[in-house]
């Protein structure tokens, strides 16, 4: 291994220690199989004896993947035998990618680049089977709201505007469902800009939209400058292929959000995301698989790709003097399952398109196994959430009578 | 590295492949150390150039982990200097322990038993300078809920019963506030059965009690074959040192739960386990530390160690034949920060007291700088848990009107 260890104190360009693509890759190279498997049993949470099947794909994507220099990869999640269901197996895709050419370049051609930089990996997909595919956050444009410069806004579109005509073709030609997170322009309400999932029908039709819940404002995410908290509620969309959801972004350090598409019956949350290192690489693998764990459902998890540098600079409430870019956005897109099983991720530092088939009777199952539901006491969480939302809330507190005879 | 592979295909006694103690310290034996770094970076959610330090313990401490044989670990947890308050640095120990005598021997003597192995180690705690310890769930006992036989009731104690005024003498000692998970006669109410946390102040008093809120009925864990739901809503308990609560168990299972404690303004959450690896190994390294970040206080994780052994066998629900015991307690103790940042854990194999400093004011730092409570739109929440919990909750549904046309 000696030769490997070149260079690995240099901290790299894409906020890694090792310039490693991805955590599971780096694993695999450098421990002797059986470690492997033993450390791969803890961290994609598999039982003992248990493997995460890995998919085998077209000729026809691997090639596109070559090609276009993506990151493809493929698993499969497995559910017991019923006896009186037939086995649901659903194949989704997720994509991620980095934008296609400089955002000093104008909009049109912006979108145009982000749109051909797409087109094979969205055929890869296809090749692959795909069910059900979901694009990044705001995947039409640079994640430019670091920047609080409203010329951006004029990315926002209508639910049937450009970059969702684009996706309906494939939709049809794929028979695939499609969710396309972008710029929501509401031209009924006076104009009004949201964050939006566009959920495209197999028919290519558009089925509806859920728009963003939670808005971020924390360092270079305050994202309220452009668009406030969704008006939508927690809608479940009933596809082809099951019933799906998308929990937007920042929606998933809210464990009540991720609660609500539960109860209103998801079998898959989207989460496309854009997050960077320095802020919430640590929470990445752990959120989302808690998700799927306390809900019984699966968690397709989505981060773009990249550093995007914009041409005026700007400042990051943080004390550090203006600069062009807020970061690495790091990629490493994966699915969760209800088990607590996960898939590795997508790359750090590429774009990709990772693909998991899952039998969604796996949600239904963990459920009668570990009873989240029938012993989730709502009654109770009700009545406190009702309280807390009051002004004069009181917590219930017992303190130690002892406390002010302290010394110290 | 050739040697150290022998044998690692054989699963271990302990559920592990390998048979080794815990992921971090295998990682750390078979990784060279610029990659540790970079894998514990990921694994233990540090920022880049961060590091987790190690605290110094007392060498009284360390000649008893010796002596008496179990693990003993020490870190800190830091927190930005703040202008108007003074750092508050809490220590905090949880001890994890396998039962000390067979499970055939006469009640008595497994209670006596299970003091005398826990004396030195708590005596470690009070050397170290501990200013808070949780014991793990039910530790007066072997988990014997597995074997649906009622004789072990006569493990249940008052509130001020046995084992409480055993650790009393350690908190007045030590000036230590230590948390008691046993199993509960409730005289007042006719002998009810009730799975309990004490909460002893720093003064050897009684603050308080908090009663397990979610009981699994999984495998054999169906504990409602010996006590039921709590009735004591969330309190948290304030402390000399602190703001602290107690999510028994299975509670950890419960968004909500973590949740409410949280609203009721905890600190520090304790929850003491009782787990197998086949059951739960997977999920323990996530809902915890999803717990501290959603809710920006810190977790603290004990789980018990060992495989028990019973004098009757019994079934499980899952078409095995009879067996006597029902696996393997991994252990794996470990602590988690607000800032997504968590310990190593505990051996999975052995008794251990894991320590770690915590300066509380890094929960209101990251309810500043992430902003979750402000951004959590609770009046929906509150709307939405309100009409799920009637019987005829219509879910938020959204359907494809393609839907029937499908040809598949």
């Amino acid at each position: 291994m000696g030769s490997e260890n070149r260079g690995e104190s240099e901290k790299t360009s894409d906020g890694s220690i090792c310039g490693h693509d991805s955590l599971h890759r780096l694993l695999r190279a450098k421990l002797v199989p059986q470690v492997f498997q033993e450390v791969s049993r803890l961290l994609l949470g598999l039982n003992c004896g248990k493997a995460l099947e890995e998919l085998a794909l077209p000729e026809s994507a691997t090639s596109l993947s070559s090609k276009h220099g993506f990151d493809l990869q493929g698993f499969s999640f497995e559910a017991d035998k019923e006896q009186l269901r037939e086995p649901r197996i659903v194949r989704v895709g997720l994509i991620q990618n980095s934008i296609a050419v400089p955002t000093t370049a104008g909009f049109a051609e912006q979108r145009q680049g982000i749109f051909e930089k797409l087109q094979p990996i969205v055929e890869a997909a296809g090749a692959s089977g795909v069910n059900i595919l979901c694009l990044q956050e705001a995947w039409t444009m640079p994640f430019a709201f670091c920047t609080r410069e409203k010329r951006w806004c004029e990315f926002a579109e209508t639910v049937d505007g450009e970059s969702t005509k684009f996706l309906q073709e494939f939709a049809r030609r794929f028979n695939m469902v499609i969710i396309s997170p972008i710029l929501e322009r509401d031209v009924a309400h006076g104009e009004t800009i949201w964050n939006t999932a566009v959920i495209i029908g197999n028919h290519g039709n558009i089925i509806g939209k859920h728009r963003k819940n939670h808005i971020p404002r924390v360092g270079d995410f305050n994202e309220s400058t452009y668009y406030m908290e969704g008006n939508t509620g927690h809608p479940v969309f009933e596809t082809a292929y099951g019933k799906i959801a998308v929990n937007i972004c920042y929606g998933r350090h809210h464990p009540l959000n991720w609660l609500a598409f539960g109860l209103n019956g998801a079998e898959i949350v989207f989460n496309p995301s854009a997050t960077v290192g320095e802020l919430s690489e640590p929470m990445w693998p752990i959120e989302a698989r808690n998700a799927a764990i306390a809900n019984s459902y699966y968690v397709a998890s989505i981060n773009r790709v990249g550093t995007e540098v914009f041409p005026s600079p700007f400042t990051s409430g943080d004390g550090r003097p203006q600069h062009a870019d807020f970061g690495h956005f790091y990629g490493s897109s994966y699915f969760s399952a209800p088990d607590a099983s996960c898939t590795p991720s997508l790359a750090r530092n590429m774009d990709g398109l990772i693909i998991s088939d899952m039998d969604l009777n796996l949600c239904r199952q963990l459920k009668d196994k570990w009873g989240f539901r029938m012993t989730a006491r709502y009654d109770l969480y009700h009545d406190l959430l009702r309280r807390y939302t009051q002004p004069d809330f009181e917590p219930q507190v017992v303190s130690d009578p002892l406390l002010h005879k302290e010394a110290s």
